[in-house]
């Protein structure tokens, strides 16, 4: 078994990872996280781009432990907003992980935004390192629609604002399995299958 | 007299509209505000970019009054976040007009920006509408850096953060004269002054 290292100690993050290289019968590759090992300094993300944030601690994870490692970073990107909150997703309102705050200003500064300019997307990247110091960064888009007002109670964050293209449902009216096969998440970590089939091999 | 009307309520605005022509010899042209003429139904400041609002204002000030029109849209355009506040400059924190807010707001989303990446603008537009139908629209930028903690008690919005390019003091640390001579505003309505020399003759 392969060990890899995904950098984060989001559990739910974990399963994810696991469930798409079973999906993909990529076998032999056993995925920890960072309860796993022992601690390592982890840099702040104040990268400009989610690219930027997701090689970051993806590199500082494989040089800690030598570990063949995986990061992602993900936000939201507004197109009357420029792309924005984009990095700053986490911490929109000013404080950083306040889900309720971030969301609210969202819906405030996109008050008086007419319905046709309220488009936007889920954005991830994600980076595979290798102990050889072989780097590789994907990206995953979603697009959809910035509503007016919240709705569902699944996922996090954005989620209950935003109704995926082809949607009725805001994605946090979807299931688990149903936004991981289409999220941005999903389709960067996807992205890096070819070489995580490397990996198992 | 010709009189040209600039939509607006500020009377700030009046004066330095008429120093700005007075400083450029425009003569014979009377700069009168909202407050001089009828009431009239005024649109929502809506649209995506400043020169959308600033056209936007002066089409319904000039057809509803039948006179030469100018009126001016501005906010900050700050590079880590795409060039946003923008248009929202005003409602930047959610509600239209708190500057403490909107200007506590963006300190907390920059505070991980390192200086490198803290460069920014002011950016006015201003439009110019005539009785025939005819438009101008102008842009003026004010280049500078947005700094961590605010200073000076001039000025209003953004000005205690913002640094302009071959200054150490803030915009809100500048006289009004100082500041109308480099301004974004300064900038956009000296733009307009050869249009407003024809109304003149």
């Amino acid at each position: 078994m392969t060990r890899l290292l995904l950098a984060t100690r989001n559990e739910k993050k974990l399963v994810e990872l696991r469930r798409i290289l079973e999906a993909a019968d990529v076998t032999g590759v056993e995925v920890i996280g960072l309860a796993d090992v022992p601690p390592f300094p982890e840099a702040p993300e104040t990268g400009a781009t989610f690219e930027d944030n997701a090689l970051a601690k993806a590199v500082d994870a494989a040089r800690a432990t030598g570990l063949p490692a995986v990061a992602d970073d993900s936000g939201i990107a507004v197109d009357a907003l420029n792309g924005m909150p984009g990095v700053l997703s986490a911490r929109w309102s000013g404080k950083h992980g306040d889900d309720q705050a971030n969301l609210d200003l969202l819906l405030g500064q996109l008050a008086d935004v007419p319905d046709e300019r309220r488009g936007g997307a889920f954005v991830a990247a994600a980076a595979l390192v290798l102990p050889d110091g072989s780097e590789t960064v994907v990206r995953g888009e979603w697009r959809g629609t910035i509503i007016r007002e919240a709705r569902g109670r699944n996922g996090f964050g954005y989620d209950p604002i935003f109704v995926p293209e082809g949607e009725t449902r805001t994605s946090a009216e979807l299931s688990a399995e149903e936004k991981d096969a289409d999220s941005h998440r999903g389709r960067a970590l996807r992205k890096l299958l070819p070489e995580l089939r490397k990996l198992a091999g």
